[in-house]
């Protein structure tokens, strides 16, 4: 009766509420635009319904917020976003989506912006009963502590009723199992259903939740379905972030680990909600990954890396202390050190970059060696130009590329150079002062000297 | 009878007992001056007392410890240290204090150096019940484990006894209140009870606890005010030490996230007692804040950074591997980047410190934009000199600034330069070896050549 | 009857079972040589068993793994490798060390290299029994959740059965003590009650855990000992080995708290095996301790740090982000700054390395101060070379030492220098491009120029 075989055929219209103001938040931001993972709270729903077979998607925003629009656009392109004109309560919100409920679907899933951390299949599970001929299936937990949640109640393995908990008798303020706010409707029943919501309650707003019960005083059948009170959680203030974070980093750190990833100390690495780690990667105690990295098979990020739209392939290691920025991408073997950062530049194959450097809009060639506090001088303050450094080059400590600049295939830069000129293939450069030596110079006027 | 309301307006001397030894601790330092989020628990002590409206502060301190006495003038300096000649017990403690308790105040309350968790709101809470006509008031909490613990025994809302573990028949080891160890006392009987104690008992000490069953026993009020075992905790060894500092840092971290802060992962970000973090402030993971950090409304802090008196006014980004040391100042908009240290320097509106930079003793004007690698060589060995770069100069990468020196407003520092003598406004200098290039020396004598 | 004194002068042979597949791993590397706390989970094992006085260790490996056979090597020399050709269940495997087990020996214990938690104190309490007769010793446990387990029928003190959990009668299910698979034998006994074991069972495995059923059906007296369900959990997968390194850490720490050191935030401090840590040694947030590191008394360890067969002597301070790399050797009062890397170097007394450093292959001597930026050029490509700083000297910021060089005592190196000769004591070099200024040019061809 709840299989989901029979409900991915059937079309899934999912409606998700996203005008909340998140005065709790105390920001300038719309809480559902806050990032978890490295994406806002309300990517995460919208991927979710995705996941669950979403047919077509309507976001309800509050009027005239570009940010929210964008932010759905980057998500899932083809949702639609209905504004809210006035805040009147969730039944109404939904029906600001008017529009995609006229056009028929199948199924019907309400979720919410600031809900993020339903899963998929929890919503497969939840639009399942409709596929038996459930109306409406709400969403439930069991409550460690229910006070102040409405109360689902159940006779026969049917919800009877939803009972807020001001309303609850003490026999029904017994009862644990709460309503996560989450609902299915049958796409045949939901427009009539939602219309036939009243304002008649002291907050004088339209509740989504009376739908269950007044599909269950039509004789219709409503069924329940429950979830973890963890995953069933929304999001009012940043304690409630944090924890909402912590979360959904527990199970991605879950899920590298079981791939095949070594997290030494898993509770120190932060992952976001695309990082990808290939088998038998180490990653060690305090490691930040921000959105778009891929990890080959066999590499090691050492503590206290910062990751951030980077491709390692196989058996790259990086850090203790290494930045990689946008567009850093390490071929095989390719080693980053200490205190240094890569941006928008490709590493060559065993190519190495051990200390204090920084490589930006550069091209480094397999086996090259730049030695500690080489700098790519890739702005002049205007424009950004590239630096090329060619296969098994060589360059010396505490140089200076003043780029556009090539440094040739085999080249050798001495230390200290400042290089302006190209250098060609196998050639040697060199840019720096000559040593001049003033012997017992600094006996004489040297710090010794004066601090005596 | 409990309101705080009357207290207010009464005088209170709190007595705070610090001369313990501390031996678990395994310290040359005394116990009281480990440190918790930045300042020493004595302070945190001291900090609460203060809070809670103390009139007068007594601190009982070791005979000669220079170190206590200046962290008690540093903490609170109208507070007077009584030096505590033997160590007798804890009610021998307190008489320390004896010309204190004979000034006379309305209220006493009795505090110790080593249970820093308890909150200015649990002191006005102790000493409330004094307002009401109680002799004396005992702080208790319901133990976990009352094993060990002195047992708050109580009848009719009255303290009858306090009975230690040992003394304690079946049925009174079967309660769980037990006494925390703080103490109110009405002032006017205060020095009365203290006198009465006595050491007969196999220690020999004098124990403030036997101040409550005096009292009861001479048919006084001793009223009981309870607080979480957590906040009553004592410290006697680093592994609680520790305790306390993440309880500390709990309370720290969810004030700075309900005033509208993202710490991400608050869980690796370490504020000081006296953090100030703005509106719509995002802390990234692995932050650490030392004392004197005022973060402006909308900052970003990455990753790795460690901030220590320091102001970042509003919207500034700092890191990630960014430190900021004392004196550091930035304005609205600046940009410190990665392994960039700064100390003792103001740095200009939207200035740009992105990478691999030590300024320290500057000032760095509006707009300017210092390359990789810039290095303000502010020591020479005797005396720390100052940098001025002016408003929207452009300091080229792996530039040495030797000062005393100024780079003027809108002049340009080639890369690589060494910078000795000033730069007018809108000038370029240049101070590095002209390049020499060798063709072929590479291919006949580099590092290829010479491994094959 | 349990004492350990009888069991100290009894022979002791360990086999240890290392041959598993570790298939849920999803590593190329054999799952007993995933590393906890620096050293591979099998190295904690053997070093328990050699707590535990064994007198002989065999280890049933994988025939032909050499990686396996290397790191038994590297942790116990003495112990021998013996290959098990077949996999047909532990008892099987135990008797892959049929030689050692028939030289004889006392006591007989059987450990898993995949169970690294067990302590040396659990072995020697399970050996315990054997003195006083009993044939065979189980260790058990207490589960949360026995599901799944064998659970260990007592009566009377006396072990009569371990039955598997699908062969359990409801009552036997209700047991909650569980076999943790760890066995000790009377070496007497062990070899006829090892052969006696038979494949019936439907995975046609022999299993050591028989032997318990086999010896008291003999009437021979079978014994258990307890132990907490966490030292007693095998590791299958990267989450329980990120679980096991969880709890071998809180080891770490609290021996480290209790011995005298301040871990701030000891839940982002992480140890290895062999990390000493002195006495008032402080150790801020964010630290990582590879091997061999050993700490004086009253360092202080700034966070961020990463520290690796490292040596500091007393009053050392390191960090934030300093990068200890084997063979940095720290003399009293030396300080590491920040973004400072020292590998295979000594740093004299009171020399400081403050910020943005890299020290290789190099001797600084006492009271010498390297400015910010200064490079140890000790790599041509080729080879590695030395540098030599005497006591006193001072290295201008931004400074390139050229290895083979030596910069003499009370020497002094101008800012930005590159230093290529020797520097005799007292003497003054520098090493740098004039400064060229060019009045107005910025102004005309400087980025401003360009941008309007």
């Amino acid at each position: 009766m709840t299989s989901s075989a029979p409900s991915t055929a059937r079309s899934l219209l999912a409606v998700v509420l996203a005008a909340g103001k998140g005065t709790r938040m105390r920001s300038e931001r719309p809480k559902v635009l806050h990032p978890l993972a490295g994406r806002p709270m309300l990517g995460h729903v919208l991927a979710a319904v995705e996941a669950a077979g979403a047919t077509r998607v309507a976001v309800v925003a509050e009027p005239g917020r570009d940010d929210v629009a964008k932010a759905v656009a980057e998500a899932l392109p083809e949702a639609a976003v209905y504004p809210q004109a006035e805040r009147l309560g969730t039944a109404h919100a939904v029906l600001a989506a008017r529009a995609a409920l006229a056009e028929g679907a199948d199924d019907v899933v309400v979720a919410f912006g600031d809900t993020p951390l339903v899963t998929a299949g929890t919503l497969e599970r939840l639009r399942a009963p409709l596929a038996g001929g459930a109306a409406v299936v709400v969403l439930a937990f069991e409550a460690a502590d229910p006070t102040g949640y409405g109360r689902v109640l159940v006779e026969d393995g049917r919800v009877v009723a939803i009972r807020e908990h001001k309303d609850a008798s003490e026999a029904e303020r017994a009862v644990r199992l709460c309503n996560a706010g989450l609902m299915a409707l049958a796409g045949s029943r939901a427009l009539a259903l939602l219309d036939a919501i009243r304002a008649d309650n002291a907050a004088g707003e339209y509740y989504l939740t009376d739908a269950a019960g007044l599909a269950a005083a039509a004789g219709l059948d409503v069924a329940v379905v429950t979830v973890d009170e963890a995953e069933a959680r929304g999001i009012n203030d940043r304690v409630q972030l944090a924890a909402a974070e912590a979360e959904i980093q527990a199970r991605l750190r879950r899920d590298a680990m079981l791939a095949g990833a070594t997290l030494i100390a898993p509770e120190t690495v932060f992952l976001s909600h695309d990082t990808m780690l290939g088998r038998d990667v180490t990653v060690e105690p305090h490691v930040v990954f921000g959105p778009g990295v891929v990890v080959g098979d066999g590499c090691v990020i050492h503590a206290f890396s910062h990751l951030e739209q980077a491709r390692l392939e196989a058996g790259v290691q990086v850090g203790p202390y290494a930045r990689l920025r946008p567009g850093a991408r390490l071929a095989a073997g390719a080693r980053i050190g200490n205190f240094v950062e890569v941006k928008n530049a490709a590493i060559g194959a065993g190519a190495k970059l051990n200390h204090l450097t920084y490589v930006g809009d550069a091209e480094v060639g397999a086996g090259a060696n730049l030695g500690a506090g080489t700098i790519t001088c890739n702005y002049d303050g205007v424009n950004k130009h590239r630096t090329t450094i060619g296969a098994g080059a060589f360059v010396g400590s505490n140089s200076s590329l003043v780029a556009p600049v090539t440094v040739g295939a085999g080249a050798y830069v001495g230390s200290g150079s400042v290089v302006t000129e190209d250098v060609p293939d196998g050639a040697l450069a060199l840019g720096r002062g000559r040593q001049v030596t003033k012997p017992g110079w600094a006996e004489r006027n040297g710090p010794k000297a004066r601090k005596d």
